[in-house]
């Protein structure tokens, strides 16, 4: 129901910019992650590892996405000309059956919490998400309104479970968070919720009448920066944390190796 | 026998995201088990590194299965076109040449077992993996129903040789190893059994009298499946297992070193 066809050259240039975007801000964020790792305690690398993959495997299916839309058309006398290659819209749903797991994991991996609960929160967290992911995808490229809409509404069940497992299930972790992080773990908790609600209102939008080039412009630039938001800016997030929790757990070490002393700060890396 | 041009338009695109996935998973694990390698001690990184080289041989190889795919074929008005240029099966074959020793490898490192039966078990097991491979692969290239069957057999042989080896061979050495890391080496060995077993059942759906445009998206998401399970799933299950081993053995190490203080874990290092 998106066709290509439908875009003037200016709408074709502008979403080949955007995805282009993308690819930039994902592959910077995985390598400022992974550069300063080492300033965080031992304990929160693994968080700080996968923040890094998150971004480091939406850089890469940004690269692809960005091939495919150079591929599936072109630009001739004045107009765009369909490839007949076809734009692969299943990129961007490979990326998330990967990246969104892996994204609940990072916000669980940071609040060390015990290893039963890390395990079991994982499981549910990361399970429900790879099954809404799964029940979006025969939506997304359905020929069909209906058919649309059906999984629309099936890939919105393991989204609320999840959004109130974020919002009431974790609430008891996070008031037993130090009390430095304790409000930044509510954000990130918060943005997930909101950059995901971005999804579901952009994959609705050929069902509300949307339609034409301008629905591409939308749909793609949507899903960017919602993509941009859940996995860039979440994970710049995460990297906060953890690194502020180190500096608290640095301190408390200190105090205790010399209660005679000074308790000043043995390192406070940056 | 497996022809491309019995594949409809949305087989040849399912095939081509499979190989994406399976390059986006390989590559991923790879950077996740060399930038934690440090997390584990020295005397297990060998066994991490190299379960990150098998992903990282894997990936490779997924990238050219993916290119050959793309230049296998192309979509024009709605119809899939075979190029001419054929779709290369050998890099499956030169990958598990090099990946399953190195994957037995791995498995033989970390029980950390004497010098001597290192190097033996590694030969042996190795060297029938790489005999196990060369034996199936002109079965696989063949064009005829009765060479597919008898090179099946007789690659048969080296891997129920592995198999027994894993099975029966290890399970003295397993017995000794240490009781928080025992039932996960089990699973480890029982893992590179399991997924094998997808292997011989996939090379022989075309005995089977499955043919045509499925029988190839059987085939090749059959066997990326049960690459992921063998060489991601299984690389992560060993890096699992070497941290077990590092804590356990930093907590011997600290109650021997200091007896008579209190046995506090020196660096619990998630």
């Amino acid at each position: 129901m998106l066709e290509l066809q439908s875009l003037s050259i200016d709408q074709y240039g502008f979403i080949g910019n955007v995805f282009s975007f993308g690819l930039a801000v994902m592959a910077s964020t995985t390598l400022f992650l992974w550069l300063m790792m080492s300033s965080a305690a031992p304990t929160y690398r693994m968080a700080i590892t996968i923040s890094g993959l998150v971004t480091a495997i939406a850089a890469y299916h940004y690269l692809q996405i960005m091939l495919s839309w150079d591929g599936a058309a072109s630009v001739a006398s004045g107009e765009v000309v369909v490839s007949g290659e076809g734009f692969n819209r299943a990129y961007r749903y490979v990326d998330w059956l990967l990246t969104v797991p892996l994204l609940l994991v990072e916000l669980i991996l940071v609040m060390k919490l015990s290893k039963a609960e890390t395990l079991s929160r994982s499981i549910r967290l990361g399970g429900a998400a790879a099954l809404m992911i799964v029940l979006g995808y025969p939506g997304e490229v359905a020929g069909n309104v209906g058919t649309r809409a059906i999984f629309w509404i099936l890939s919105m069940i393991p989204f609320i479970y999840i959004v109130r497992e974020l919002v009431i299930g974790l609430k008891e972790s996070i008031s037993k968070q130090p009390d430095n992080v304790k409000g930044l773990i509510s954000k990130a908790a918060i943005l997930v919720v909101a950059s995901w609600a971005f999804y579901p209102i952009v994959y609705l939008l050929p069902l509300l009448g949307v339609t034409g080039g301008s629905a591409i412009v939308v749909v793609e630039t949507g899903y960017t920066i919602a993509d941009i938001m859940a996995k860039a800016v979440f994970g710049l997030l995460i990297f906060v944390i953890a690194i502020r929790k180190s500096e608290a757990e640095a301190d408390v070490n200190a105090v205790e190796a010399a209660p005679a002393e000074q308790a000043s700060p043995v390192k406070k890396g940056s």
